[in-house]
């Protein structure tokens, strides 16, 4: 249950130098390295291609077709944050624009997941603030309820609290909780590392189904080959 | 993030008495009782029509096609509680038919809230064992990977905490945090309370415009009238 | 476009007899009668099943999370109307339940159309007030911002002006022109005249290639017919 | 790829003992029996609630927003048919409503099982004619472009051969290939001589976990108990 | 209601000036303008990236699977018009090709809006020639039953009168009614006026909370701080 | 129905010089050619942008969050193949992604059709790898239960055999089967053999109205023209 009409100040963010490191390991290799969890929907796409960030979330909840807390959350931004935005109720309308990535960028944000629409959508390619959103829509807002501003909130299925990190691509939005961030770092890190090789003897016509050692398995599981 | 592969069996539940009191008022006053937050998404819906339960949960996280954790659930059911359960990713499979329907009734389950899919629906009706679902489907599921039982879990949107009570009826799921629910009933209670008073009135044909007034704020908002 | 802010009092309403007897034609023959046209959406869907009615439109134009005019539109209800809502933006909230039923039934409206969300459908079922709907959901709304009660709205891909005749069941939604009611009811039941005999020899087991003559058409048109 | 403009008279049809007993099973147990395969996708659903049917599939590959096929199948059913019907391209339109069912009906057919729109539904359920479809619309089709009788086609993501075996219920729609119908009957007879004791020791509260052995397996793939 | 089977060959377009000096403000710019209202439903999606276009609109009404109208339309076009079409059910048929787009670009058409299917989109966005479309698909369609031209159609839920101003660019489509295109014009200018001044602002790191001057009334709405 | 557990090694490919031939028509004209059938639902999206393949069909059925079946499809391609993957349930989880890639491109695949979810997009394309998936998702799979290779399969609503020709391109995905390569290439190539002087006479302002004769066959049909 959510906690309406609050900003939280001062939360404790996540370890600022594996935070920063997480981005290079992309969203997949993120959640596999916390167990395969974490992930938000795969409805969230992001409006440009090839962009790869981390950051600290500040959270926000908003109403429905009312954009008033994302004005709120500016001023909590602190530099290396990524903005965490969901509705009480599902919405596409578009919450954030050029003025307010202007803001968010002034303030030293790194990118917006929201659980909703955004407009100006070529300006923000433009100006290269990231965005990773549900929709896409010239629909304005409304300030008339107020919200709430780094509460623990739910963004497409994913619990995401404030402080937590998170990592985007093109192929999705992870959160790691703040506590796990160093811990998935190393798992992420030791991941990768094999990762290498096997890039190289698959490339060189090796078959997974020998580098993992996969036929003994295969046949004890009934696999039969016909031919 | 969620814990993977471990069921808490000792769970703080609810209060008994509000948590029982909870289902007269349906879905829809507990959830303005809370301040407008707590429900599912639209997209859970009953398999059955005009049951109104409320339940203690015991959250189940299942992985995708997957229903191993649903056995495991039923050993931690206990007298009034509602299970309630989602997937580790989006998966419309049947995980719930009627031999686990007749264990967890046999348990004292009271109902299922699953953010996937079930079957032998006919029989769930006949049985009286109430579920509210995202699918309804016939394809059945492996038993090889473990989830967690009694962690906290994100259901159809919703944060869910063992032991939370659940209200859920035709029109939706609300989660009610677990140290919420003798407030909630208040605010439930007092909020019906005033209803009954209303309806009489609007039956007779007074208008919501002068029983609320709203013909003032509504001319300050600028609403014309033409004719 | 919409006009925003505004209640137009005196609208037009289509002939009161034609309006009533359409409602026994049901939505597929109507729209047959009009020429295939004036269809809302198959994504609106009756709450209650085998409702079959007709009645003239009282329009309103909502606001996202919003049911303000829901209020100001009962005050325009007379015997016989039945209110056709929208809103400038999707939105699956839960804009009316058994209160503005109440109110809605007591001002002799006869049905509820709205391409959004309702609530208390177990009560609007009870109390016998049909409602087709996009939506179900338990979630509230405010009373916050103006939008218009009988302008011509577009409901579901339907243009639909005050007036018109609205025409429900369990198969769809049909919005027929005010000025066309009585052309259509003619060619309605003109159509639904040819019916009986037909279906008495398609019951004898006539073939409706025989019927209707398809074989040299269906000839002309390529079909061939093996073993 | 579909052959079109042809109609073939002369299909081979399953054994009518195993297909009329296979009914009985309802489709859950029936794609277990096959190995969990051969459902139709979960979208399709009754326009009624309890009907449990089996058949010998007619197939139907129709145009978008032509029905003229129907009428074609029409001469094709014999006694103890479901009509299986798919179009080229996806399509809501209403193909079917009370006269086809009539001729439907006199033909001998059991069901209709179709990938797009049907209309007249309150009628249908009247008559007892049960029908799976994709959508509900009151949208009337032409009759102008062949399609085919009697290929092979898929329809909702299953391939049905026609001749085949349809079973539907409540839960959805599964096709058994003929070939397979008199195993599947036995594997879903054997399937189902289980499922009696079983029910019987989770109803006295036995759980599954002992029933089938489960702990071992468990523990084993890594589940852990707190408290 | 539509009319079938008719062209309309003089229709009134919109102020050229005011129509072509939109195109700069946007989607977003302009339904603000208009008071938050024209929008087509975010469905409606660019096939291309980066395209901002104004023009005014020549409608076109379509059958199911059938673009017989389109090219009834290209005759319709005049230098500056935005084709804006829509189909009497949902269809995801490919309408529109290369050839279509070779003729109506030759028309002087500056862009095609379509709520169905469009193809040849590589060959679309090398000839520049901008499309919003609500899906992508190959599939072909036949030329056999009359819509209409240039009469009001409702596309992706917006009423489109022929002549009206459409802007669309990667952020949606918003139609102005011909008479409001010079008042929209000039509401649009002022809006962007006062941006250019905000954007400095707010790249200065000035919060939109000062700059709006939100502290108080969100104090007033009961926001709190905590630490 | 399928069969599970199996893996067939000798395919017949359909002939290499057709079906290397057809990439340059696309899936439009392919269609077209054969008749207007064949293609997979418009729901396939690629990954890139621009990319026109075709290749012969190797087929994998998968089960739910399982890719075990990918590894031992490497070992089944040739060059000049392109892989074509369903799932026994929908799923949206990430089935796929730069190992595998790495794998199937030192194997000789030409691209990947998978109606299930693929992940490390940026890489794929970046190493020009073509995928046209159903979605994108970061969420990895388990390698625990067989499924097939090169079994006839369904995916995204058309029937693939092994060896069948699939051309892919923006606007979608068709499959043509082996015996049809030769006869449909060439009515593909006689079809754009037309398209060139059409283009060209379109170009230079000839109505299609005209090119096509079709002013007589609208005035049967009824349309007229006003004003």
């Amino acid at each position: 249950m959510y906690e309406l009409g609050v900003v939280y100040r001062n939360i404790e963010r996540a370890d600022r130098q594996a935070t920063d490191a997480l981005a290079a390991f992309g969203s997949a290799t993120v959640h596999e390295a916390m167990g395969r969890v974490g992930l938000m929907k795969p409805y969230m796409r992001p409006i440009q291609q090839d962009a790869q960030v981390s950051g600290t979330a500040v959270t926000v909840l908003l109403q429905p077709g009312d954009n008033w807390m994302m004005h709120v959350a500016a001023e909590q931004i602190q530099l290396g944050d990524i903005v965490v935005a969901t509705v009480t109720a599902e919405c596409s309308d578009g919450y954030f624009g050029d003025l307010l990535a202007t803001s968010f960028m002034a303030r030293g944000a790194r990118a917006l997941i929201i659980e909703a629409g955004v407009r100006d959508t070529k300006f923000l390619r433009e100006m290269g603030f990231p965005v990773w959103s549900r929709y896409v829509s010239s629909k304005g807002t409304i300030k008339a309820t107020p919200g709430s501003v780094n509460i623990p909130i739910v963004c497409a299925g994913a619990w995401v609290t404030p402080g937590d990190v998170i990592v985007a691509d093109d192929d999705g939005v992870v959160c790691v909780p703040k506590a796990m961030a160093a811990k998935t770092l190393e798992a992420a890190a030791k991941r990768e590392a094999n990762e290498g090789a096997k890039r190289e003897q698959l490339a060189a016509g090796v078959l997974g189904l020998d580098m993992y050692k996969m036929r003994e398995p295969l046949a004890a599981a009934g696999l039969k080959y016909v031919g």
